[in-house]
């Protein structure tokens, strides 16, 4: 090997991993991790306080690789600082995150070193990350779970939260607007604990960036109230420390440090072209590349053993001994503010303090009613008076989604009251629903609120939270039709489907006001998942629970809300949120004409499906095949509830611009249209 | 009445129609067109090169309102300018477009003023706004309509096409990403035609817009590459008539004008507030503010003659003139360049040329085959050469989508060759679905292109396109966990459901070479509807159809694809797309074993749902009740074809890194597993 300096020995190897894996998984990314190994090299053994036999150290600082395509090299860098993997309950292991042999298994089955870096699955990795833009986003709710973790727990003396976020991120993330998004709100927030590094290499997939993106990428943060260094070259150690200074010490805006590079870095005939980006080098330029670093050319996955021993006297040792600091801090913290010591070990296992749901709302029956979105509002503030760190916002519209926490010392979240838990994420959903997945790997309870119809936005990032397992919660109102003269473009039709076809997401459509405190009851205590709250703008009756069966039956996803007399039912209606009542109403009318019809409140499709046979059974009686759904979206997907002999009552096209009475009989959402369906069924 | 100006009389007339409106509607946005209709009036009475009388002439100026909330502004407006209603074949009527008994009518059923501008359903709506961002990314759209259209039909002496597109937009609209990545592209591709008014009110629902948007948005444009004037006041009209002439004069870039107004302007108790914004002002501030206008003060729907008749004079008179200028033009340029006006002919009729389809490619039987992307790539460029106004691109995935049209001439649409066909939207979604719909809108036949799991990203834009009944097609390759390696995060499971639950959107998976031919057959003449192509990454073997049936029959939305020998099957086997071939191997296997198997091949499920009762009946007989689907995708749906005792082979998880191949035996996509399950429902 030709002699090197040891960082440059470390980076060099940080490369040849990258290629040797990518060419052992014959499928991958080698050009970013082979041109970004420098900064990851000097984020990683340099600049992360971060201790790699403890990863999931709460004060850490947070790594992402918003360019999760480049994961070669986040995994490299794990196996290289000897990150430690965590066990199911987040306790480290002796194992590590990264072994050679998982790196020489990148992109196989099972293996640690997935093609993406997966949460959860390695650790190390501290959010999922591909879908461009999503990285950067995540890590401004990250920055933001550091300032408000700080501002409610730190203590004089005791500074028990001051992490940094660090993200590497691209060209795609910075042409995505999701991150225009996030920045903007990053830079109005003004946190300084935010770095973004930009690989500013001028080629994506269809060639040079000047195909597509001229603008001044600096500027534009500049503009954004960011602090923007610029770098000539990656390689140039001495000005990456620099800017991580410059960084460091700036106190008043988030940073960015824009910095050139070559893509495939070394490699004599792909270097800083397309070809490096996302296919293997091949065998014949990957020698050629490692003679150009001086490398052995016919070596694979070759860790020199002083590489291994520098990250050691890096990240390890100063790791080790900031953890340490920290934990003698705790300890004495635990003894002097043991209340809060005690919350948050209760946030660490991802748990809510006992008594939380005590002082739920319960509703009185009503005929009048009022709107879910109300009786969310108060379950919400109740909830959130017990439960400190549930936080979280709209995207502009609280007042209509009644999403603000309004009781004394509540807050709003801004650059100068960090402990505020009322968030204005802006007209910005798609990084409302990022952020809120920083927030919640951070350990903080996020929701996010929106016009049911604006998830159209936001998808990319519930589909994220879904994936990652995130307990994050979303308030979305204004469900249906029942929007009213808004008109089509504010009426929800297909998400409700377009949700439910997630998986691993929970969508809960509440009938009334004592299901929306159930739903609150099933929701917030989830770990690993997240949950969709959809709830009207229209007012709601308030059933009377003396006739009626108990909300509790939501927790069922499904129950026998008003059966028939006798228990012997003619017909089944079925529905969710505000049609539940419509058929109320219906079986009053069939019960005039002598039919029994028997009541269904569905909240939830997935915690129905989820429940045994014979529940699921005594719900919907297999030889009870009269059956009629009703909901105000696309029947996709109510057949299977249905059965072959059932009828549909739903609205398989876009709504109309008018009052909410009229459509809703215009449309057949009245109780005499649907006795009138349950009565053909039974003249069958 | 106080005396004032004409102007002044115009704009207050906008102002005082539009509260009138909000308040007979007890509904809506009075705000904003009370701040705005300064600006609405210079625009519309003294800018826009617009025939009231034609309101399709398709070289007029477009105006875009992307605040759209703001709808009452636009209906006062087209009153005022006497803007007459197209018939259903888009030939102008004597009928006004908003008449004065359609404003009292706001929000109504069956209105012409809807809540929110619909396109389609009142003219001089140049497209359907509401969901903030989307008008102004239709607008790059538009203006890159207007450059291409010059670039290939202007001739010396002839400037057929050179129309400015003007929106109206706030901070709403500002602060969604999709603005940002729209006017980045627009920045870049130098659209000098394009002008944005940006409302700088500083309101939002949530309060003043300093609780989360405190960035420059001029310095940002800058950045951009925009044209940015700012004013400090949009009552101010000589200094908007000279922004707008800088507009005009600037020949490198567009321009964005940010002008300072105050919501609900002149009301005395809300200016100023967001109280302005979403509710009516109520009957005493109504009163208040008239008299503040110097209006009579009980007067409703008052519209003095005068303005009517300066409306004439201004833009009926101008829009006249111009219109018929350009029509002796076009005259002239029909007989000089036949083949170009035959073209330009045919668009205005949204049909194709004819025997577009003639040299679509027949794909050869083939075990090993193509992957549908690949086959796609062929048939999209054989149809491409036939019609010279298919354009459009990929979000930066052109050489994976296939998307590229390579033929001689094709060209790239850069600042400086505005003739191009093929668009390189960048890493950027959400823009490239909106500016298809911008462009569609002006009668492009545009497509765009990315991994199937990036649907999320752009999906507002497809629900816009349903919406408007846009005849965009969308190229959607990587379709499922054969994606392999990428994992979870690029593998789609819930996208088919997710576009299939989308009233108004044809979704097509086809399972062969020839399908592809056929779906592009399908595709292509849809004048009022979207469609998706859902294509594979991996092989595909093309179907020797000298036994199968004809790949014509996806036209009919599922078919027979291979029938039992006897044509009387014990088990049908339903797929769609790359699981067909399974079902076919399938079918061997089972007939080896004396069970006889339908294979039904179902590419497009709304082209089958609309197929008489009797067609879908002898696909799927109703008695034949042993049924098997497959498809790699959530289930969700799929019951409705597979009835009560039917089994689905689905994927209702997220996928995992890993080899393609690995992949299909690990989830049970394999012929083996389906004559398993095939079997055992024949054993029942």
């Amino acid at each position: 090997m030709a002699e090197q300096s040891i960082e440059l020995l470390a980076i060099n190897t940080i490369r040849t991993l990258s290629m040797d894996a990518v060419q052992a998984a014959n499928s991958g990314h080698p050009g970013t991790p082979m041109a970004l190994a420098p900064a990851a090299y000097v984020l990683w053994n340099e600049t992360l306080r971060y201790d790699p036999a403890q990863p999931n150290w709460p004060n850490r600082d947070r790594f992402v690789l918003s360019c999760g395509h480049a994961s070669a090299l986040l995994y490299s860098v794990l196996h290289l600082a000897e990150v430690k993997q965590l066990d199911a309950d987040g306790r480290p292991t002796d194992e590590p995150a990264v072994s050679l042999d998982a790196l020489r298994q990148f992109r196989q089955l099972n293996s640690r070193c997935a093609g993406h870096p997966e949460y959860g699955h390695t650790s190390g990795v501290e959010t999922t990350t591909g879908p461009l833009g999503q990285g950067v986003a995540n890590s401004v709710g990250m920055a933001i779970a550091s300032r408000w973790l700080a501002a409610r727990y730190n203590r004089p003396g005791f500074d028990l939260f001051d992490f940094n976020v660090y993200a590497l991120c691209g060209d795609g993330d910075m042409m995505e607007g999701v991150s225009g998004e996030a920045a903007s709100l990053a830079g109005h927030l003004k946190l300084s604990n935010l770095c973004w590094i930009y690989d500013d290499n001028r080629i994506t997939i269809e060639g040079r960036t000047s195909l597509s993106f001229s603008e001044d990428v600096a500027a534009r943060f500049v503009a954004y109230g960011w602090n923007v260094v610029q770098l000539a070259d990656v390689n140039d150690l001495p000005a990456l420390r620099e800017a991580i200074q410059k960084f460091q010490k700036t106190s008043d805006r988030p940073t960015l440090i824009k910095v050139r590079s070559v893509i495939g870095f070394g490699a004599p005939n792909k270097a800083d072209s397309h070809e490096a980006h996302g296919a293997p080098l091949g065998d014949e330029e990957i020698r050629l590349t490692k003679a150009a670093y001086g490398w052995p050319e016919n070596e694979k996955f070759l860790v020199p053993g002083q590489v291994l021993e520098h990250f050691r006297q890096g990240i390890g040792a100063r790791g080790q001994k900031l953890r340490t600091q920290w934990e003698s801090l705790r300890a004495k913290y635990d003894a002097q503010f043991p209340e809060l010591a005690a919350e948050l070990r209760t946030i660490e296992r991802h748990e809510l303090p006992e008594g939380w749901d005590a002082e739920l709302p319960v509703f009185p029956a009503d005929a009048k009613g009022m709107a879910s979105r109300s009786s969310s509002g108060k379950v919400l503030n109740a909830a959130a008076q017990r439960i400190p760190w549930l936080v979280g916002g709209s995207a502009d519209l609280a007042p209509s989604n009644n999403s603000r926490l309004g009781f004394d010392g509540a807050g709003d979240f801004e650059a100068d009251q960090y402990a505020g838990r009322n968030f204005h994420f802006g007209i910005r959903e798609h990084a409302m629903g990022a952020l809120c997945n920083g927030m919640s790997v951070c350990g903080l309870k996020a929701f996010g609120a929106t016009f049911f119809v604006f998830t159209d936005y936001m998808r990319p990032t519930i589909r994220m939270a879904a994936l990652m397992g995130l307990p994050v919660f979303y308030i979305f109102t204004h469900d249906s039709i029942g929007v009213g003269e808004d008109g089509p473009t504010h009426q929800p039709i297909e998400q409700l489907a377009s949700l439910r076809a997630i998986p691993n997401l929970l969508v809960f459509r509440p009938a009334d006001a004592n299901e929306v405190a159930e739903a609150y009851r099933a929701i917030l205590p989830l770990k690993h998942q997240p949950a969709a709250l959809v709830l009207t703008r229209q007012n709601l009756p308030t059933f009377d629970r003396t006739q009626c069966a108990s909300a509790a039956g939501l927790h069922r996803g499904a129950y026998v809300l008003l059966d028939a007399p006798n228990g012997r039912p003619d017909v089944l209606l079925i529905a969710t949120g505000s049609e539940v009542s419509l058929c109320i109403a219906a079986q009053e009318k069939l019960a005039a004409e002598g039919i029994a019809a028997r009541v269904v409140s569905m909240p939830c499709w997935e915690r129905f499906d989820a429940q045994p046979t014979e529940y699921r059974d005594s719900v919907l009686p297999p030889s009870l095949t009269r059956r009629v759904a009703v909901e105000l979206g696309v029947s996709q997907g109510w057949q299977r509830y249905l059965g072959a002999e059932g009828v549909m009552i739903g609205l398989d096209r876009f709504g109309l611009s008018a009052p909410a009475g009229t459509l809703m009989k215009h449309f057949g959402f009245t109780a005499d249209h649907v006795a009138d369906v349950a009565k053909g069924l039974c003249k069958k």
